[in-house]
């Protein structure tokens, strides 16, 4: 037999959930970043106070993990689950901050393949907040890490047509090194939002 | 009191061999592009024909994970084992992908510590396909551990001596910049063949 | 009802203890490097002697765990602490093996950037080796979380303006790459200790 105290696992729930639309406010502030004259220190910024804000969602939870004697699922995979969902945003905010300190927002223009990786997180992001209230029930989670997947994949042709452009003499070694700096974490971003959807079907594997 | 269902088991094993059988394919086709005057194009497509393969073993694996009521261990373990018996192969589909997308075959001859590296791998790849069976009995895996881990050394050794070369002025920036993508990514299926070995450990240190 | 056998659990604590000492040596030779007039072959020869005991003390915590029937915390989270105190060392060792292999210490001087995270890592270093013997009565590690996350972050910062310096144009293209070697490995080095902390908070949160 199973315990379970309905209003404690709620609390995981929403933490999940809070911290996944904080994902989403983040992805829309790198898509701003495309936007002629933006402001991108002020992007940037509003990048860090969102970061800061998922520290507070993961410290919350894991003092919630400290107090709970009944976890919904096990405490290491609740545990996981938040530290990765946290990776993500690491990853975004790395992208704002990188550009703007390396002055790469005064170009031009960025590549295209840059757009496009921003924007795959977008849709990682949203299709992730859609997913998290359904770990209450574990129901019609496929299609999400299918939906994942499929974006990941995406999201690493995109990243290498990027390197292949970045390396093809358009740009000097030191603008080359900059921005691959950044693609390096677009990419990474991608890749942590897998981590979650592996989690969070190694969670539904146990509970099934 | 352990139940044991041999058929069940066997289809793990069977999945497990068949993912390493096909990374030996793969490092084939990667000291393949040592060759002179290979068809790279041709090589890199039959690599992604190899990678598709170990996605389908990848995905009849996480079914039969699903669909079993005992495995013969942990489902964690058994999902850590194939997802990392994965990962090398998207290492080896890199470097051939990128070899061929950064016409870095068009050198009149890559580094010869590449050709080191690729060896190590195809060492390691045989090693894995061999110790795959012996998941069965969990014994005489002492060797296979110790050896890859020497192998790990070793490409660790011919990677760091392949950046001296890569760095030592012999070529421009931006060829030094996709020579290290393609040294990246070797050095990856390497340490990844070590991940599969210390799940093996895992596994077997739980099972003893 | 939990069983003790304490002189065998101790065995635990100070394999610990002493593989976390060992990084103490590590980082103090790391900061050797800074020194003026400094014999660079010789210190990263002793360093790669320290990565060698670290090997022996990881291989000696292997053997105890195969041949000990009560663990003082579970099998699997005794092997992850025992191999990310070693991968830790494992940065360390590549920090003074790539500065001597580059022949970067021939240059006039360092980035600050470097000394500032080579610093971070003493500190986080010393707090580890405190950290160790208090697994026995799981007490008073929140202090030790706290602080290695707090210089984590810091040397986040240091390698982001680090990054900034390299990328300024005051080197060229070249050196940039290799110092970019070696900050990549300060800052995994940093972020291993980071992985030992949460190993020993997981540890924490399941006996707790």
């Amino acid at each position: 037999m199973k315990f379970s105290f309905r209003p404690v696992e709620g609390a995981f729930y929403d933490l999940f959930t809070q911290a996944a639309n904080n994902l989403v406010k983040g992805t829309a502030l790198l898509n701003e970043l495309a936007l002629p004259g933006v402001d991108v220190q002020s992007v940037s910024e509003r990048l860090t106070d969102v970061e800061h804000d998922s520290d507070q969602i993961t410290h919350d939870l894991y003092k919630k993990i400290n107090s709970t004697f009944i976890t919904p699922f096990d405490r290491e995979d609740i545990y996981s689950l938040g530290s990765q969902l946290d990776d993500v945003m690491d990853h975004l905010e790395a992208v704002g901050n990188l550009l703007y300190l390396y002055g790469l927002t005064e170009l031009p223009s960025l590549p295209r393949e840059m757009h496009e990786l921003a924007d795959v997180l977008d849709q990682q992001a949203k299709i992730t907040a859609d997913a998290m209230p359904k770990l209450r029930t574990m129901k019609d989670l496929d299609e999400y890490w299918i939906e994942i997947n499929r974006l990941e994949n995406e999201g690493d042709r995109a990243y290498r047509m990027l390197l292949v452009r970045l390396f093809s003499g358009e740009y000097d070694a030191l603008t080359v090194l900059k921005m691959k700096e950044v693609a390096d974490e677009l990419e990474a971003a991608c890749d942590a939002f897998e981590h979650v959807a592996n989690t969070v079907e190694t969670i539904a594997v146990k509970e099934s």
